[in-house]
């Protein structure tokens, strides 16, 4: 086929995203937003999420324009790979935008929907995690296709890919910080000294922790596998030149992903949720069985059309393999996850038994958990990668990390559909809705944990194939052929690895203990200041808690920033290129097995603590709960902070290789 | 100076070790073992602590058998890889009962002797610690030596230092899942449940909780530092063959670790407490500045007599270098550890401040602290690493281990005095000696806690180093020039050794929580079925709480013990002799990193809780001292089971690549 028609194609499959989604946020616009209380809660919630992402993009544009500078002046070609860098941050802080002004509109929707019916509430919760899915895929593919069709330049490809990291770095590790500051600081005084209900309104932490669940869990979230996403395509076809040639090495991904964009539409249509009778247990298997369908189809689909899209445009069919292991893999490591986090399973309910003999006792198990859950998908992404490997080469590593994400329009509508139907429980609850709602809203709360535990497992199993994938692209355009163990800087590089990742997760998880302790003095503060406020008479202040919050999430962010960028940077500098790729092999383990655990360990922890609450082992307000509420409230900075970001850094080390990598060449002539 | 004069002055240092244990053993033992109360709780420890030796070393006979017939047949040259490796369990698992012996002789001698005056228990706890540290030096020498001067054959060297880690695995790893299943079961019911005070005869876990203290901190901790100690002599003598050639190679080494052991025993010699008033502060502050004096006069005559030796025997400094540079490494790391667990410091006291919030925030802070505490140890051994391999190429390194090891004699005395005044402080209570007794006890104790920290960060900077030696030996022996990270073979090596550490950890730290869990229910039987049990006119059964830890301990170490042997051997088979280069990285870097997480997370909460019971922040019986108590608990595992047993996983898998390397080699032509 001609090369303008594929382009055309590329680029009409980017629209159609675009254009779904658009369609999708004005459907979900047309829902009526609720009652007064419901319109002020959820406007509070809007004007925080967006106040904490103005902030945040401020801070962002600094870090941009001096990044584009530094690359403007130091990177080939000149200033080429700064123009893509600054298209792939605008990009994709434009996805996190979009998905998160949408799903701040949904909450309320979801939860006005849930008055009348039930399957309602479900397809608007479901759409506006679509409508991140599809800024995500819709703009990614846009933006590096129109950069690869412009400039035919691989390392200005990968310097949009980089762009999306920087973004990525700040709404997921920032997120984090702020989501879990909130969350842990409004339980510590609400639950805990005031004893108030989660989500009441009285606490003036409580919009901060809804505004969390909007930046950490959806703009987060979006953004970190925008990166992934963009950065398994961008390798890809930087792999995919060197293998298979200029034109089908570029086209080939690219077309991938149009696929991809097509079959996720057909997939997200196919989930037609249907009003059933209000059974908590009915409900929560109904709208994980819809959900269920949507992915099972998108996948299929998506098997079938890139078995053909390979064999009629490459050929040989060893990649079509490499594409299937990836999505296997993905596949297969989301299960493992389930099997650790979920509450009808033996490591859960194991722990909710250790919470009988205390909080220590739960917190040993529960990392004893976390630690063991690293096995399987440590081994499946080895097997992944040796069978990608021995099908396609190097370039089949990056077309495996591709596999796992070309779905994932589809897989994001899922994964962000959790905090939307979270935050419209919590509306629920606020606008004292009536016990029926409340019991539809926490239905799909409960639904979107699993699908949440889902999410992390397959953001850091795409993390890691993405970041394999950027390791052979660094061996590629560093020009290393060798990099050997047996060379001591290599091995001081996989230690300098291994430390950042420890560094990383030690700031954030204080990022979270500063921030909640901050939270617990201002609301201490107002409940002492503040008249009538736990009679309800009076109102609390929730901005100020927002503005702690987000301040002390970018204050925390400072230093893993630049210790990210520096630290390749300086071992580059001094031991040189070779010392590098240690370093990105010992980030990607530490990274990959920490991140794996402490993501499991916290998900573990939180259904541990809901079975109790379920009423088994003495149910709520017994001590096994008590103990089971201290492991639960560990595991938020491990799996909504620390652990997503090491997803970032594993990929931004990698990232910072590649773009850097000339330049140690060039400098270091060893 | 002729060979047979070097063999017998080597030999004669070896004996003269194990003559001064003689000399020390003898002089403890004719010391007063107290009063008839006294006597009867010592001995109950010790048949417990022997018991539990007996049926360890059992159940290590059974092993080693195995081992003997696989290397009798696989390894060359038969038999006599699997005869070293048969003398290497027997001297090390000797030296770990003959300083068990005296450890448990010495506890109630200790508090007998402090009745009259503290000096003199400081005396014959730090004694009886030294007992420990020249059986450990006199006969790793003298079985290194003797195989040495008997086969001059380089594998054969190794197969000793494999014996040696086979016992060490089994007293480490078994012995800290036995130590601190019994400490945190008998805290569970006997502080938590029952209100009764910490070491209170009437719990019938508490004397299993002492053997705990000697099994697990003196033998093993004995065990491991035997391993490291005979790891990098032996790694250094086959580094020293390839590089100085045969006779210069075997010799330096050996002549090394003489001199070590004579400077050793001057250090010792110059511990010489003397009465100061009873003041807590002050006898803390004396009896570390008494024990330091000891540190430094040994390091500085090691220097001197060092520079000598290398410059007279080799001609060039430059292993002189290395070893200063794997000294000063060890030292350093020392300080650094001090800093994050001392409660002088900020860390401490910060986790402190943070108990105020409750359990979970001083878990968050804590975790945070031990991954912070990892940065400078792994800059401090990647700049030693460097700095030996410039200074003296791959046998630099191995020197460099041999450095920081080289006055274990002394340090060893310093480390194991710390569990002998924990517990003769634990027998003052339990025989209801005076305040002022138990304070002399106590002071000593509390200096034991800082030297016990400073032990571990040591036993764990020592592993790091012995293991990057026998990397050093594997590419040696197996004939690898290259293990190149282009290579998904070998990082699939690195990810599965990754993979090992958490798994290892988190069968470690299961032991712990099912083996407390059995001595919470074998305690509440108890406290239910023995009448009078409270009131203390009935008698608890303590053998059947040793026992139930022993069965627990050693069931647990099965599934690690069988993993760590095959796993390299599977991966060795399967993917090639590079890919367990891999391994072994994998393995390092992240155990490492969790060792020092763990040791220091688990010293800091412990500290803390001292902290607050020392009357800071609301004191004993505050909320903030219930949170750190919770924080201490989850410690217990990490520092002293999962933590230390990471130290022989690394090692340990370099000593099963580097026995079975060249079989890998002849098996796979690849």
């Amino acid at each position: 086929m001609e090369s303008w028609i594929l382009k055309i194609l590329i680029l009409a499959a980017g629209l159609l995203a675009l254009g779904f989604m658009g369609y999708l946020s004005a459907s979900i616009l047309r829902e009526g937003a609720g009652n007064e209380k419901m319109k002020e809660i959820y406007l509070a919630i809007r004007q925080g999420a967006m106040a904490f992402l103005r902030r945040e993009f401020t801070t962002l544009a600094i870090f941009t324009v001096v990044i584009f500078i530094v690359l403007a002046i130091f990177i080939e070609p000149q200033p080429l790979v700064a123009v893509a860098y600054l298209a792939g941050t605008i990009t994709s802080a434009l996805a996190g935008w979009l998905g998160m002004n949408i799903a701040t509109q949904a909450n309320t929707r979801t939860a006005n929907a849930a008055i009348s019916s039930w399957a309602k509430a479900l397809k608007i919760a479901f759409s506006s995690g679509a409508v991140m899915g599809f800024s995500v895929v819709g703009l990614g593919l846009l933006g590096l296709a129109i950069i690869a069709f412009i400039w035919n330049d691989t390392h200005v490809w990968l310097g949009f890919a980089f762009g999306a990291s920087s973004v990525a770095l700040f709404l997921r590790a920032g997120g984090g910080i702020f989501t879990k500051s909130a969350d842990v600081g409004a339980d510590l005084v609400g639950k805990i000294e005031q004893g108030i209900p989660e989500d009441d309104p009285r606490n003036p932490a409580v919009i901060a922790d809804n505004v969390g669940d909007n930046v950490g869990d959806v703009a987060g979230m979006g953004s970190d596998l925008y990166e992934s996403y963009v950065s398994a395509i961008a390798a890809s076809m930087v792999l995919g030149v060197i293998a298979l040639g200029t034109v089908q090495g570029m086209f080939l991904p690219l077309l991938l992903a149009a696929i991809g964009i097509v079959v996720s539409i057909i997939g997200v249509l196919s989930v037609r949720p249907r009003d059933i009778e209000a059974n908590f247990e009915k409900q929560v298997a109904r709208a994980h069985a819809t959900m269920n369908t949507g992915v099972y189809v998108s996948n299929i689909l998506m098997i079938i059309a890139s078995f053909f899209l390979i064999r009629s445009y490459i050929g040989d069919l060893g990649l079509f393999w490499a594409l299937i292991s990836g999505l296997l893999c993905g596949f297969l490591i989301g299960l493992a996850t389930e099997y650790f986090t979920s509450a009808e399973r033996g490591p859960v309910k194991k722990i909710a038994k250790a919470a009988e003999s205390g909080a220590a006792v739960t917190i040993i198990e529960g990392m004893a958990t976390g630690m063991m859950s690293t096995v399987i998908p440590i081994i499946l992404v080895v097997v992944a990668t040796i069978l990608a490997y021995i099908f396609g080469g190097l370039l089949g590593i990056a077309i495996a990390a591709t596999g796992m994400l070309i779905n994932l329009g589809m897989l994001l509508a899922m994964d962000c559909y959790g905090p939307i139907a979270d935050n419209s429980a919590g509306i629920a609850e606020m606008a004292g809705l009536g016990p029926e709602v409340r019991q539809r809203c926490e239905a799909l709360d409960a639904v979107g944990n699993t699908t949440a535990a889902l999410g992390k497992g397959f953001a850091i199993a795409s993390a890691a194939l993405a970041s394999l994938a950027w390791l052979a692209t660094y061996f590629a355009v560093a020009n290393i052929s060798v990099a050997s163990l047996t060379n001591v800087d290599v091995i001081a590089g996989v230690m300098i690895g291994g430390m950042l990742t420890f560094i990383f997760s030690a700031l954030a998880m204080r990022g979270v203990s500063d921030g909640a302790f901050a939270i617990v003095n201002e609301v201490r503060r107002q409940f002492r200041e503040i008249k009538g406020l736990m009679t309800g008479e009076a109102k609390p202040d929730y901005v100020s808690c927002v503005d702690i919050a987000t301040k002390r999430a970018l204050k925390s962010m400072l230093l893993p920033g630049i210790l990210v960028l520096v630290v390749p940077l300086a071992l580059g500098f001094t031991l040189g290129p070779e010392s590098v790729a240690g370093l990105l092999i010992g980030a990607l383990v530490t990274g990959f097995l920490m991140a794996v655990m402490m993501a499991n360990a916290g998900g573990a922890w939180d259904n541990a603590k809901k079975y109790i609450e379920a009423g088994n082992l003495g149910g709520k307000g017994s001590d096994a709960h008590k103990a089971a509420v201290i492991g639960d409230t560990v595991g938020d900075p491990f799996k909504d902070t620390a652990g997503p970001s090491l997803n970032i850094l594993i990929k931004l080390v990698g990232k910072v290789a590649v773009i850097f990598g000339p330049v140690f060449v060039m400098l270091i002539p060893l």
